[in-house]
């Protein structure tokens, strides 16, 4: 079988065995069985463990082979000393892939590991069965039910994730769901003895449900086949890598991670640049990178208008696009004009950004302005600071930072340039969460979020990755 | 009377009056009158309203001069075309400092504006007035009840600041307070017409209440004063700047904003590195750098420590530490020897960044992992990753983070080197605000914050904090 329908038949399998499967709430057997139920996976699944009659309601088996059917995936969880006699059991059930959870291998740095993974990986060849892993978390795809880490999401989206961390692919999962990420698939690959990031690369690349790849990886081992898999998916879509391990201490601390071997970073750079691939340095940066991907059509120019915010919030929004590379230009001659006639008041004295504190009480209120600046040929896109520091009582502030989040969903779309927001909730801790002024924030972010609107944190965040987003669509129009 | 006197007189009036004290709960004059009453600002509050016999419960008075005693301090919110009147009625009260929240003068741009604020200053001369502003949102001095905005923290801190920007200094406290801060006094300046930035600095540099400088500038009007005051003041206590205004459209919207003259960025570079000022690019990397210089001693090394999160959040955070040119050296040798003769199995496996996932079940616990860490002379400092990746079930997740948070709290001080959190809430929004996982780590948020331990949402941003950090204590050992 081509790797593709290997991948297809490990995203679609008829039914899943757990190898390892138990009630030890501690144990990932225990974990990856609940994993499963509790994502609705439609499937059968089965465990497997020769010390049970039922695991989780499930009749448990004692090994693969008293299973009464085919099953196309399995989950194993044993230690790595038990791997080689469950391969041995696959062929009997028709098995096609295993997620080795599995870890204690390579990674440790030991001969006796190292041995052992490599017979893992003959004895894998002989029985015809391909491997996930070891030493990783496997899949989650949604759509199927397939998870690796509680309360995921269980809405499907277009961004695909190929992440040789399994601990960041769940914190990818997890915190780029909050600012309205939603995945088609998520394959975490640890060691990559068999299956490795070039294969799922290029499955993504073909994959009609994967608009966005995002990619985690500490080093590779076939270096060709990976540039080819990496150009051939950055030429289908867009694709935003970390190269875990940089310096030093990273690529000593990738080793022992998945005993991946770093390469140097200039090496990698220069690949990611050539192939039109996106370097993120953060997961952080990486949540941003693919928010703007997934909500923002291409955006080919640097002109940003900024709208919201009183004085020192709009001197330091310019500040900080024009620090990022972006350009600020006037406020446009169209709105100078309307100004003139208008709020003869504000005309000459108001630019860009629209300090919002000084068009209260004119003519001209802050929507009308917020579409004005929207629509005008002038920008390529705009900034709106719904952080407000208008020191006002609950009432007024709360009814101002409302208007402002409506204003922007209800300019957006149609005529209008793409938006961006920028909502501040601060670094809320526990006492917080009764304060009215902080779920306020936090509600106009969900509202800007559910409207498809990037939401950035700070005008910083919002503008580099403007920048960088900015920048690959340039590239890709001059290619 | 001196400035130092004149402004121990702003920060400690027998009485402050109001002038356009109002009902209109959105006009300026309700609000100044409210802080200081929510505030529980202890001294006579004296509303002037020619309309009105009573404002918020507070008997009101026509002008300045029906008011029965002498007052110090007067918070003027009214128009500019009223301000000559009212200062022509201050000598009678023996008024030393007039407040001027009154806007739309100079920054405007137009003459009759600059040429009223002009005679504004010449009045305040010949009745012996000293202004605070235009423009500008004037005191938060929590220790006396000022403030200008609702809602500030009351208790007192050591952490004073300068602002040029009222909505900025008014962020600041709010958002500096989420992480911890708490001020001595806070100033909002606005166009400095007559009391400026350099008065302010230099009467914080003696400030007994005040530990740390802030300071939000856009320019200055007297360059050499101003280095003077700077100098002065750097060399009494660690001083923290924001320069607004730093290229084209920023030194545009800064002239808008305060009438301000923003000069060469690489002037103002210049000027802070010869004074020994640390500059901060925005609010957020201001507010970084205060919680570091109030919470941790002076750390002169470049040795990290890193303890917590898995295998990928590990490598992440080596490489975010190299990047920002800290060291990451490898484990201690008397940690080396106690896994090679109590853990073998993570000898010459484990190293720094230490990989918490792999010690769990080992006979060395995260505890007194951490301790070792903490206390080895291999390190300067060290980051703990509280944000836990682990993927297991509620029961089992929340005890492990909350033993994070605990193991920190309690391995801090004493012999310990300095530490530093990291603990990433998430951008919540306000579905989240009921989930228990967020609740959670904004819950070991707080509580690390109320023991003084310098928590970050990210790595990135926790090492490029401590980097400045580090640099700035550096280049004070070596003066």
């Amino acid at each position: 079988m081509d790797i593709g329908s290997i991948l297809e038949t490990a995203f679609h399998p008829n039914a899943i065995a757990v190898a390892g499967a138990s009630e030890t709430s501690s144990s990932y057997g225990y974990h990856f069985t609940r994993y499963l139920l509790d994502h609705g996976y439609p499937g059968h699944v089965y465990p497997v463990n020769p010390n049970r009659q039922v695991v989780l309601g499930l009749k448990a088996y004692p090994d693969l082979t008293s299973i009464p059917e085919p099953v196309d995936y399995v989950i194993c969880c044993l230690p790595a000393s038990k791997v080689l006699d469950l391969l041995s059991e696959c062929p009997a059930k028709g098995v096609k892939v295993v997620h080795l959870l599995t870890a204690r291998l390579s990674e440790t740095g030991r001969q006796e590991a190292k041995d052992l993974e490599a017979e893992i990986l003959q004895q894998a060849k002989r029985v015809n069965v391909r491997l996930i892993g070891p030493n990783c978390m496997g899949i989650y795809y949604p759509q199927q039910g397939m998870a690796f880490n509680y309360d995921l999401p269980k809405e499907a989206g277009t961004v695909g994730a190929v992440f040789q961390s399994g601990g960041a692919s769940g914190l990818l999962v997890r915190y780029g769901g909050l600012q309205g990420l939603r995945f088609s698939k998520v394959i975490s690959y640890g060691n990559a003895l068999d299956l490795d990031e070039s294969d799922f690369l290029r499955y993504l690349a073909h994959d009609g449900e994967t608009r966005i790849i995002a990619a985690y990886i500490e080093g590779v081992k076939d270096g060709k086949k990976f540039l080819n898999a990496l150009s051939n998916a950055a030429h289908a879509k867009p694709v935003v890598i970390i190269k875990g391990g940089r310096d030093i201490a990273g690529i000593k601390a990738a080793a022992s991670h998945t005993a991946a071997i770093a390469g140097s970073d200039i090496m990698w750079k220069t690949a990611f640049k050539q192939a039109g691939v996106i370097q993120a340095r953060t997961l952080n940066e990486l949540v941003n990178l693919l928010v703007a991907f997934s909500f923002l059509p291409p955006i080919k120019g640097k002109r940003v208008g900024i709208v919201g915010g009183g004085g020192g919030i709009s001197v330091m929004s310019a500040d900080a696009c024009e620090e990022a590379g972006l350009i600020v230009p006037p406020l446009p001659p169209e709105i100078d004009e309307e100004l003139r006639t208008r709020a003869p008041e504000l005309h000459a004295w108001l630019g860009n950004p629209v300090d919002c504190s000084t068009i209260r009480g004119s003519s001209i209120d802050a929507r009308e302005m917020l579409a004005r600046m929207a629509q005008s040929p002038y920008f390529d896109f705009i900034i709106v600071n719904i952080t407000e520091d208008a020191p006002f009582t609950k009432d007024i502030w709360s009814s101002l930072v409302r208007e402002e989040a409506e204003n922007t969903i209800s300019v957006s779309g149609g005529q209008s340039k793409p938006l961006v927001a920028v909502v501040s909730g601060g670094k809320i801790s526990s006492d917080q969460f009764q304060d009215w002024r902080w779920k306020l924030l936090a509600e106009q972010q969900t509202r800007l979020i559910a409207a498809h609107i990037p939401t950035y944190s700070t005008v910083a965040e919002a503008v580099k990755t403007m920048r960088q987003f900015i920048d690959y669509w340039q590239a890709k129009a001059a290619t």
